[in-house]
């Protein structure tokens, strides 16, 4: 019956996680500065060059070498793995023109999803959702210009196979169309890489809902309260993400083509649908707390029951017996012949009426 | 007294159900690819073509034989039962200068209700409602065109054969007006689709009080839940129909006229009552979850008290009982004549007098 | 102490009555279909003529009698009572020239209050409250067109013999003004009629406090619930009329002078007043949940405490009581003289001790 | 260990009292209708008339002799203390050409703060806190017109004192400056009057956390709600004050110099830190009805260990002493010698020995 | 089990303390009145003078020593450490041309951070975060304008240290820009002194976590909701300037460049991240008072089942031993050889029996 629980591994509270500091640069430093996070990979540079009628797919060593793939083809795509070198990235910054105070977002690897336009450029900051023990994120940067996307990540795997396999197998109109689109292609893969973790999260409040319901345990309500700060966490990361998709899809920047703009809208559908299914899902989270508390009452109700129907039935009887168990020289009923066994029939039909009273006061089965 | 609970049909989370996948596309699909939702139905296709003095209804087999339909009379309504046949719907869609996206929406069976406006056609997707065990939807999408409606739905069976039957039985203006006022009457038989479940859950609830306050059962309060996630799902689903009617009736666009938005203006005021009636029905199922808890609690106090009521006199007096019980050789007591029965009397009158003193407390009969 | 409740008339579920439907038409019935609510009476008409100078009043048999007095005079107030009869009602709606769809929600007694704009007239649909054993709506329609107002409600008996009888005895301005000036009176008398119920619920909701603290019944609670229910079913009546009096008396429109405007900010100020009390009374009402949990735990700790306190003085004392009643044959305390009154002694010790301890625990009085 | 509570005084429910109807006057009489409130004052009509070089302050008999005051001096300031007779300010309404309405609502000693602008005069309705048992609220009606700044109160004695001193003794620049300075003077005395009022109850929530930790009594509970009342209904009345404070520095009017809105952006501030602090303050009081649940629930809790502990030690133990005093010829462990001294030895064992399973257990004073 | 909790310091209502009080100057003062806050440090004034080539750094010991240093470079950066002498901030006030009632906020060291526009100078009032027993507050003061910026704070000792050194060692571009870049070094710093607060806050959730789940103490939902009232007193201190930071990078100011701008949407950012963050971290905490409550249940649940074992066993029990102590003449089982091993056997499997009943309740070990 005791208590003895270690914090299991996925009470953890999402975002307290010590693996990245909240702030990736010390208080004060000088703005700009670039720190890699901990325990960051070393960068892999890859590069897709295309066109309707071209396509090459580089893995590249230096700067240097993606200097002379941009510009080569109408679309050239750059995709930075790994942010484990802070050099590598500063050149990336230079070559592209990007301001400082961007450069050092890339970094800051627990950023809130965000759009900054600068003259001829789009920063465009998002994240994309992964399923372990519990949802992860990976933080994707993106830079988007003329004849140019530049993504960065913190490491290898990511939900942009589907692009990329679009783009090798010349499926869709991917190859056809500009940067914008295969922003948008980028952006809307993002954003579905979401769909997944809601479904397990689906059937995770599924499976408690009926646990509560049937066998409630101890920690129950800790992994109820660990649900909702993963659907909380989500929601933070998607919120932002509709909020930059709805300025895309409306508002005139001279990146983005109107064509690209009724792709955009969908893609801004689908993060108005999730966010939709978070707050349900979160709404459903809390009532399991209610459910879980007069879970325990009714269950605390019936181990009341099971005590009082025994100590009433048995404490008169107890005391009936103790009454004849007494010394007392003058106690005629003692001499009587049928005394002890009228006793015994008296104390049956007591306790049996007992019982009857408790069943009618609907204290057994039924509840 | 067990807890021998099955999880209920009726406890399943509403949107959490497996049956249509939270997207119909895989992640990273090209945009615009058609996927029929699971166990989707074949579709069959009825044309109604008419005008003030005109007036045909046929099922066609064909797109192509839609295309002799269209432009025949004033006004056509197109209406497709049944997504199963992506080739189908692709068909239509070419005919009626579908966008792709707008088409894929159409067999995502779980999306939002919204309003599009592209060029010289509005799409719009709402959701019937209807009741089932729970209350079920069926999503509705339309397109209106210069003289034509299409409608696309999951399966047979709707809200709309009243808007059929007063087109075959030239009842209302139906006929004498455009596209614009068919649409009105579709939209306006779906929002009136909610009031029937509304009735019907209004019902639940009240018999759901009843049953708190007269025998709550175990799993009283998992039907207070499964309500209030209806009555939520109920809410998103109604919500954004408000909004796009609101739309519809205020803002200026050609397809429809200043007559029709007046009466658009009536089922905007519908669907606000219907949002109205929702808020209260969920502020009353989440005062019910306190009813219950404090039903619990004073059931649980009634308990107490039967305990308490019986320990306290039949401990002292076994107590008594123990005390002349006793073996000593020296108890004068127990030699006296009359010993016995002035003992018992003794008892008698401490039992009396403490359930006088449980009376005066009020523990008995007021509640 | 067994919990026989039945559910008294005034748990009712305020809006879930079932006297008049959600929906007065059936779904899909063509629009500006008029259909009688059950039990509604036959119509009353009665007709207020007058001028700064002139007074004439009259309760009219026919619709075409109502058309002779319309123009007679500066001002005409026509009022039906009685929705019994939908033809009265189409005859006046043709001849007022009232949209058709405006004419059908007169008839929807349990529409949201709002104001609706038409070229020449005004749209008002409101509410009346009034107290029986929990408050009561009557709905009241109002139009306002060049020289005439016309008014229709449920039943006689109204809140508006006020106005009449300042009509009646020229005092105020009332025969010196318009129509505009009629309508604020209308609209005054409307929203003033809130006050006395306000007053009613601050009275029943201090008694449900001074009762939760004093002697909580089990049903309690279910009062506590119905009147938030009430106070949320006001609010949402007040609400709408609160907006629609900050549009008229901001808002340019032909019908009302901006004389006039003045004094509809004013009862603008006092719908705004009883929507706050309203919000004051129902965070009160919250509270008194909180506090009726609390209550019924205080009562539960007294009912424990005096379990445990008999329980833990008389189980050790019986134990004792016990070990002397044993047969052994060697027990050489019972052959001591003064066993039995030494233990007598030791036992009242104990039992007093016990006692001392609690009090010191503070488990006596205090409380 | 009864209930036996009276409704404290301070457990009224604020707003709810009796002492003014919610409505000065009756439903549907005449607007502008005056009807003095229950035990009103009779007015008392002070006049200060200042410039920079001259100060008279004088207690006047009649509005008339107001009369001879007013243009006498750069700035007049009439303050009337005392509403009892609707004559005298009706006379100082039409001296003052105050529109009927506004007049109405000074009698209306319950209404909401709020600013109205006339053509040429200011209408502000304000209210000053002062501490009682509870918190006290006085409304202050002020009208603010070319050359003068009219006053009225309900009572004498009001938080005015330090701007009248200000006057009379020359200090600072209010002798120097306009009615708009005067009037901000005014508006900023008011706001300040809440901080001491603030102050009291941050007093009072510390004090109510102590005792709730460390001596809960059963009204506990009570006296948080009333605190909560109490601060909902100061927020009630800094808000409308926050809102009018905001729109005088702001908008533009002749009668408020720009000068002069600095000043009124300080009161502002004032303003909008009272109701961050009473939302604080509100939050606080919140958490303490939780603290209060788990301070009883503790307790509860540790009155169900000591009946746990003594019953679960003594009825094994008492069983056992049972079986010893039962009289069957045959139980050979009742002739042995060492049977009695070897029986209490098993059972101070077992005694101990569950005292030590539950200290294990720490059920003992960790809690 | 006694509770003796005394309130440890740590307990006290942030915002609460008597150390300030609510207001500094007394209700009524003359606006502009300057009044010490109690315990204030008498000032220190430091100049730090500066320009691309050039940077002097100096203590002064009066005001008049500051007016020699203004316009000696570049960009001057007055601080003042300490404000227990009014008459210097005077002096400084009259220097730099400071409105009064500005200079009356920077005494008032509990004011709300804010944003004033002079028309040539920019007034920011915000506050730095440090970590104590509790975190804490310290209010800085900063007055903007060509080619200064005034600094003004309690005490000695803040978060500014970095910026001064990036001054003294000539890191990164603060010696290159002008008064608007400092003044955006220096309020990046106060941001950016939030997150390591938040850390420590994050940390000491995830230990109330776990003391929750492992050994809840009496006073562990005190410290929830002491860290409750802290973050909420946390975000009230950022969340204004989250809003004077989104006004200063994206309105247009003089004395603010576009360049700067930049960097100011930077320190915007980590403002809307630390808002982010706190409202996690309050969900988190609330859902920690649900987790005690149920921890607590769960405990008292635990308790009440030992007790119902041991007292459901051994009641009956007792009983039978009752039976057979009672002293009747004629009972045949006394006399029977086997009598007593027989009633031992069936009281062994009567207690057993019991024990394997309430492991099939799944009363044991699960939990």
């Amino acid at each position: 019956m005791a208590l003895n629980l270690r914090l299991p591994v996925n009470l953890r509270i999402p975002g307290l996680g010590r693996k990245a500091p909240l702030m990736p640069t010390p208080p004060g430093a000088v703005p700009g500065t670039l720190v890699a996070p901990p325990e960051a990979l070393p960068p892999r540079i890859t590069v897709m060059a295309f066109g309707p009628e071209e396509f090459r797919e580089t893995e590249v060593a230096s700067v240097a070498e993606v200097q002379r793939h941009v510009g080569s083809a109408p679309v050239v795509w750059v995709n930075v793995d790994g942010l484990g070198d802070t050099n590598t990235v500063q050149a990336l910054g230079e070559m592209f023109q990007i301001h400082p105070l961007a450069l050092e977002d890339v970094f800051n690897i627990r950023h809130r999803p965000k759009l900054e336009e600068y003259d001829d450029q789009l920063f465009i900051m998002t994240r994309m959702a992964s399923l372990g023990e519990r949802f992860e994120h990976e933080q994707l940067s993106m830079f988007i210009g003329l004849g140019y996307v530049l993504t960065l990540q913190e490491r290898p795997g990511d939900c942009l196979q589907p692009v990329r396999a679009r783009l090798r197998e010349k499926r869709g109109h991917l190859r056809h169309r500009g940067v914008d689109y295969l922003a948008y292609a980028i952006l809307d893969a993002v954003v579905d890489s979401y769909f997944p973790v809601l479904e397990e999260y689906s059937e995770r409040l599924e499976a408690l809902q009926e646990e509560i319901l049937t066998h409630p345990a101890s920690d129950t309500i800790a992994r109820v309260q660990a649900a909702r700060h993963d659907l909380l966490a989500l929601r933070r990361s998607v919120w932002p993400q509709r909020e930059f998709l709805s300025a895309l899809a409306r508002e005139e920047t001279p990146l983005i083509t109107e064509r690209t703009q009724l792709y955009l809208r969908d893609a801004y559908d689908h993060a108005v649908r999730i966010v939709d299914l978070l707050d349900t899902y979160r709404e459903i989270a809390n009532g399991l707390s209610d459910l879980y508390l007069s879970s325990v009452s009714n269950r605390m109700n019936d181990v009341m029951k099971v005590l009082t129907i025994i100590a009433t039935i048995f404490i008169p009887l107890t005391f009936m017996a103790g009454i004849y168990g007494m010394n007392f020289a003058h106690m005629p009923e003692l001499q009587w012949k049928l005394g002890y066994p009228v006793l015994l029939v008296i104390m049956l039909l007591l306790g049996v009426g007992l019982l009857a009273l408790f069943r009618r006061k609907g204290w057994f089965g039924s509840r």
